[in-house]
């Protein structure tokens, strides 16, 4: 039977601290299939979606709040271990200078294309090239609130395993599926099944709401510089375009995707 | 006649570096009213809007771009001061590891309540106690995309002038007002004219597509973290909620603002 008693850490260099801190870096990530994330409101979302930290760390000597004594229990209940450190710790863990005062250590769990149940939702968000943590983890945030299946990660994008892409997504990394794939992997993947591939481009001006988006909708949302590649765009079923009134005629890639995923969300609500 | 000529620094502690270094302080920023923008996308948006910076910062050496021509012109015509500098030094400007090579600074302007044109457009964002500072740089860049007037900005809210808010408005910061203003303040001035004050919140059954939004609307977003507080709830013409079909049922506060000002734009498109 495993232990139910905490372990005490009390010094910066001890070896599981170190291995903690490592989890920052993509490789160690990879390395290790585990990845960070911080919060009570975050493990609790993560607990709620049937996921239990491997390691959970909390505040040595304060009262845990009741939802972080659930944690605790879920986490010995599985198997997991639970580190009491100070606070100073947990805050080289976190990167923050405020730090939260809980951190759980998770398996990753990207999921493969083939694996990918396209019927389980009407509505599934692509993202090519995504370079900023905030966008991604917004992302998920945002499909989780509309009801996605999942983001499909194509190209070179961000690690959705970041300490910022967790944070961001408050908790919806955890009810997200996530798969990552090149362009012609994902389009042969796209192509054996239902589903419209519809991208958010400037180059078109066929507006975002004078089309009826065919379930599943996968919509595709470029690079925050760039764009979409050429090439990908003429492998769409359609490009839409929402209008821009301002000066800048850009979008926030996360806000693109966004009011987007809701056009197609109300279209459904509605019909 | 003021010099055409650039002016060269070499050193990290030339007292011209250490001021600009310093207006990534808000202290700083405040006392001088001068506010620091990178990049030539931005820089460029700057000007397009009619604003020149004061002094702009480019690397030595370097063949500039035709753009940047374009902005040394207009800087040296506008009675500003052109430096040439390391790309190392541009580096400890704006605290980026990988800088874009031009950096300008301005002159901020923050506009009182009372000097706003409430007939300037039919959408205005609000926002109250605003943390982040990516958060409300995109909400002044979705701002220019919707047509927006401007910002107002209730309580405590971080520094609409810092440096992550200036790059996440990717140069909105130079095409929406921004206002600040305590609640009294505010609801004084938007009582004094026309205008629907429109909350986005969860303590609402009413779906914000249910409702005909009339201009000006003005949108209000809460703080990331508690949402509005419940007196302000009170106090506006109309609680409406986004559908949320996830587990978390919160979206990004940029994202919030987002897609409610999409609906208000989009209803006055197609009405």
């Amino acid at each position: 039977m495993p232990s139910q008693e905490r372990r005490q850490i009390t010094g910066f260099s001890n070896p599981t601290i170190k291995r903690l801190r490592s989890l920052r870096e993509k490789k160690h990530r990879k390395r290790e299939g585990h990845f960070l994330a911080e919060g009570l409101r975050i493990l609790t979302e993560a607990l709620e979606a049937g996921k239990t930290p491997k390691l959970l760390v909390v505040v040595e000597g304060a009262e845990l709040h009741p939802l972080a004594r659930d944690l605790e229990a879920a986490t010995f209940a599985d198997g997991g271990e639970v580190i009491e450190t100070s606070e100073a710790i947990i805050g080289k863990l976190t990167g923050k200078s405020n730090p939260q005062s809980i951190v759980g250590i998770y398996a990753d769990h990207p999921v493969a294309l083939a694996d990918l149940d396209r019927d389980r939702s009407g509505i599934w968000l692509v993202a090519q090239a995504l370079r900023d943590p905030g966008n991604l983890g917004t992302i998920l945030r945002t499909g989780d609130a509309v009801g996605a299946g999942g983001l499909i990660l194509i190209d070179d994008c961000v690690d959705p395993f970041s300490v910022e892409a967790v944070r961001a997504s408050m908790g919806a990394i955890f009810t997200q599926q996530i798969a990552q794939a090149s362009w012609p992997e994902f389009l042969a993947w796209l192509r054996a099944g239902e589903g419209q591939l519809v991208g958010a481009s400037l180059n078109t001006d066929k507006d975002y709401q004078s089309v009826r988006y065919e379930a599943p909708t996968f919509l595709l949302i470029g690079n925050e510089a760039q764009g979409l590649p050429e090439a990908y765009e003429q492998d769409c079923d359609l490009l839409v375009k929402m209008p821009m009134m301002g000066k800048a005629d850009s979008l926030n890639a996360a806000i693109a995707s966004a009011v987007m995923a809701y056009e197609v969300l109300n279209q459904r609500r509605t019909s």
